[in-house]
Order: C-alpha cells, then structure tokens, then sequence
C-alpha cells in the first residue's frame, strides 16, 4: 500500500475526520489502491451496526434520521450517517435544502454525515454503501445509519447494505402503500409512521398490519409497526429502542449475513469485469465500428455481442 | 433454429397475436435458442417509433397511455403497448386495477398489450424493454408505448428504450417536479401535465417552463410542454399530434441512434457475462467456500473477488 494511503488508512483507524471523509472520497472515485486500502481496514471492521432507513419521498426520513442520531449519541454512542442523495440539476434545491438540514447535525460531536449521488458511483450504489458503512465502522462508529431519499429500486439495493431496514411512511399520500416501490415493503424490519400527529395515521398503521397479515411469514413473526412525529421528537424515542432491541434470530442471522456476503463478492467481481469490459472496448475502437455495421444494417446487436465475448475474455487475460 | 422457434417467428412475422404473446414470453425468459430467433427477426424490425411515457406514480400515465393509443387506432396505425409493473405482492391491488384496466383496451382490434415486471425479468429490464419492443416492431406494429409505473432509476434506464420520452406531471403533488427521480426531466422529449382541469396545473406548467429555462441547451430548442386531462380526453389529441410530429435533428438522431446501439450490445454482453458469472459459482461451490472463509474471518470481500475474475476467464474459455 503506498504511503499516503497508508496515512488515510491509520487516520481512519484513530477516527480523524479528515482521513475518514478523504478515505471515503477516494475509495468511491476507486482511485488506485483503493482496493488494498478496503482489504486493510477489513479487520477493523465488523463491530458497527447497520441500519438502513427508506420510505416514501417527503416522509420525513433526513428529520427523523438526525432525531435518531442525536438521540444515539446521548446514549454515548458515535454515530455515521450515510444520506443517498438524487443528483438531478432538477433537484438541486431539494439537495440544498438536505445539505442545510444536515449542517445542523453535522457539527455534532461524535455524529459524521456523508452524502452519496445515486448516480456516478464508479462501484454501484450499493457496493459504495458497504464501502462507506464499511469505513465509518473500521473509524469506530457504533451505528451507521443508511439513509435513501426516495423508493426506487437503487435505493431498495442500498439498504441491502444494511444489517435491518427501517421503512418510514406518512399519512396522507393517497396510494401510499401501494405505491411503494416493489420489493421495499419486503424488507422491513421495522415500519414508522411519521407525522402521526396527522389525519390518518391510525390508517396507515392499520394497512399496514393487514399487509403484514397477508404476507405474514411461517414463524409468525411480524416486524414491529410504531408511531412518531420526527419535528416534535414524540415516539422517537422507543423508534431508538426498538432499533436497538432488534435482533435477528441467531440461525436466521447467519443465513442472511451469507447472502450478504454472497451479494458483496458478486458485485466486486461483477463491477471488476464490467470495468474491464467497458474500458477495453472505450479503448480501442472495436465498439464504434460494431455501432457502425448495426447502424448501417450489416449487423444485429446480438451477434455483435456475442462475438465481443472473446474479446472480454482476452480483456481479463491481460 | 428450431422448429419451434422457426413457428414463432414466421407467427410474429404475420402480425399472429398468440405468436407474438408466445415469442415475448420466451424470450423475456431467455429460453434456449432466443437469441437466434432474435436475430432472425431483426432485419424485420426498425420500421416502428418507439415512446416512453413516465412520470410521477399517479399521473395517470396508464389512462393517458390508453387514451393515445385509441387515437393512434382511429388514424389507422397499429399499437403495442409495453407496460412496466412493478411486481411486489403487496401492490396486487394497484396491478389487479391496472390490469382491469388494460382489459378494455386489449380487446381493442390493432391495440396488442404487454406488462413487464419490473424485477425478475432474466436479460435486465432496459434490454427486456428492447426485445420486447424490436418484436412488436417486427410484428408490424407502428408504434410502441412503453410505459412506466413510478419513476425509479429502473424506469428511467426502460424509457432510454425509446425514441422519444415523454413525462407526465400532476398538480398538486407538492414538491412533484423536485421530487422526479433524477434524469427523468433530463430525458424528456415532451411533458404534459395530466388532470389540468385540477387547481394548480399552470402553476406545474411554469414550474417545468423555469427549470427547462435554467437548463436550456445551446441550441435554445426545448421541448413542448402541454396539457391534458385523460379522463374527459381533452388535450389528447394534441398530445398525439405532437409526438407525431416530434423529429430530431438528423444530426442529433443519427448521434443518438448511435449511443442506443452501444448501450445495447453493452448491454447485452454485460448480462451474458454476468450470467456465466453467477451461473459458474452456482454449481461447483467455490462461492460458498468463499462465503464461509469471509464469514469466518479468514478472508475479505475484495480478496475473494479478485482471486475470482481467474475462474470468470475460465467460464468464459467454455
């Protein structure tokens, strides 16, 4: 490992801030070494838990997020927080508007806040979320909290990433539950109702227990569902709690800490070919004359493909 | 090819509707001997304009979809229309209502109807998309809808499908446009803005107008904005019109043609390696060796990964 990553490296070992944000900044940009820099802090890692936290845009996730950080670092603990941020020009108010909601929290001794672009990420969203938990837990974070704006399917794949999900949801938006975006109800370990002081909440709490009946697993088990108002702080409070108290059964713990880990090498090894693949061909002009005969009609798409496949091959030999 | 397949196609080729149910659903499930048969009948394919339609969940995208397509049929044109689901159990209903829905409408002569779930679909939604389009297009169909529920980054990579995307808004939906999941207004061709007869629908109009204003392009061109409400059909047929007389720039159109094309045999190398990938570690267990090494403690992630890509050059050497 060369010397400066080294030096970011035993920075974030020690929990300098400085190190942790450059460290996190290079390993998404997958700047040379990053690699051997994340196999170095690996054993360092391990201790935090994850939480991811999703739900419906406007729900109120970022206000209830920093409500549960401050509440956790009165309990003395350090907190990450990891926001997934949209990166639309389109959105740049809305982001302004995080980024000066954030500041607040910022500041906060033993609370460290990053925001990650759901685009442009060179690993993949959710492999850069690893990575990141992954850095703040080897700098000595007790929790990571995983935040996504929005329910698209990226940010369903990010709170993969972590240990349990929280899904907050408010009243008042109609279809709400229903247009959840696939596969985020599945993943819930824990359902929040927030601005519960509104019309409604007692409805939404109650569509989603009959959710979970419908879905209801063999075991019986069903995930908690609780009530907050993330402005006022009420319910806050036992949201903390309940996160905290949630454990996994031991054998259900192991197989899903295997998928995990079964998802994060696939990834690695995906993204590595993907990289491989898309700069062998950005190289070397093969792609454009393949583009050329689709475009004039001497070939079709998937034979071009097909016959590229013993180029990767070559690609991977080198 | 065989002699299955051969039927299949032959069917396509003559605008037989089971033919092409049958076609689709083979080869959205990639079974043995897809490819070919997508390669038999591309040459047939090219002759259909393709549109995405997406937007906010609510919009009325499917009733405006539907809306479009009958004014398509009374000008004599033939239709598919591919509609994207998502494919949770817990939005049975919101699917059961959409496909209820799409009833009246399938029965419409000219008017062939597809839904696509939004997970599970083996080749990648965008390419799924792809296939499905390029055989309705070489079904004789002259133009293909494709539209999504929601506005995931899932359906913002479908609608690059397209030729041209239009999005759809509402009123009252708050912070709707900041809330569009980013790239969606980037990509747009066309906005309309649904349900006008509602209070607020020039403010949603003014409100695309001053974005498209920050973002304006070099060329100072800008897509129309318009509006309508599919329920009474007012401002339906413009809509039609417009996308109809909709044209790139030659220029633009031969450049963005091109960047399609290298998307898709990206694309489609992309999911065979993956596939070869995931299928090669499947069988022979030195993925789950790996997995139990990590989860003891004795390896990393990033480690396993790299040792792989040798076993990934193996595969592809079969």
């Amino acid at each position: 490992m060369s010397n400066d990553w080294q030096q970011l490296t035993d920075g974030v070992a020690r929990g300098d801030v400085r190190s942790l944000a450059r460290m996190i900044t290079r390993v998404e940009n997958r700047e040379n070494g990053w690699k051997e820099a994340m196999k170095a802090l690996y054993p360092r890692s391990g201790r935090a838990r994850i939480f991811g936290i999703t739900g419906s845009p406007g729900a109120g996730k970022s206000s209830l997020t920093n409500k549960i950080a401050l509440l956790l670092v009165e309990r003395g603990l350090q907190v990450g927080i990891i926001a997934v941020d949209p990166s639309s020009p389109f959105s740049g108010g809305a982001l302004l508007g995080d980024r000066l909601r954030m500041r607040d929290i910022a500041t906060t001794e033993g609370i460290f806040i990053r925001s990650m672009a759901t685009r442009g990420t060179l690993g993949g969203l959710c492999q850069a979320a690893r990575d990141v938990a992954r850095i703040l837990d080897a700098s000595g974070k007790d929790i990571v909290l995983i935040e996504t704006v929005g329910v698209g399917q990226d940010e369903v794949e990010v709170v993969k990433a972590a240990d349990l999900v929280m899904v907050v949801l408010v009243p008042g938006q109609g279809d709400g539950i229903q247009a959840l975006k696939a596969g985020v109800m599945e993943i819930a370990d824990l359902f929040v109702v927030n601005k519960a002081d509104r019309d409604g909440a007692d409805e939404v709490v109650n569509d989603v227990l009959a959710m979970l009946e419908i879905s209801s697993q063999a075991d019986g088990k069903r995930p908690p569902v609780l009530k907050t108002s993330a402005l006022s702080g009420d319910g806050v409070p036992e949201v903390v709690e309940t996160l905290l108290g949630l454990q996994r059964d031991p054998a259900d713990g192991t197989h899903l800490q295997g998928d995990r880990v079964r998802e994060e090498i696939l990834t690695l090894l995906e993204r590595e070919i993907l990289r491989v693949v898309r700069g062998a061909w950005g190289v070397n002009g093969a792609l454009d004359e393949a583009v050329g005969e689709v475009l004039a009609g001497r070939q079709d798409p998937y034979s071009v493909a097909e016959r590229m496949i013993a180029g990767v091959r070559n690609a991977l030999e080198k």
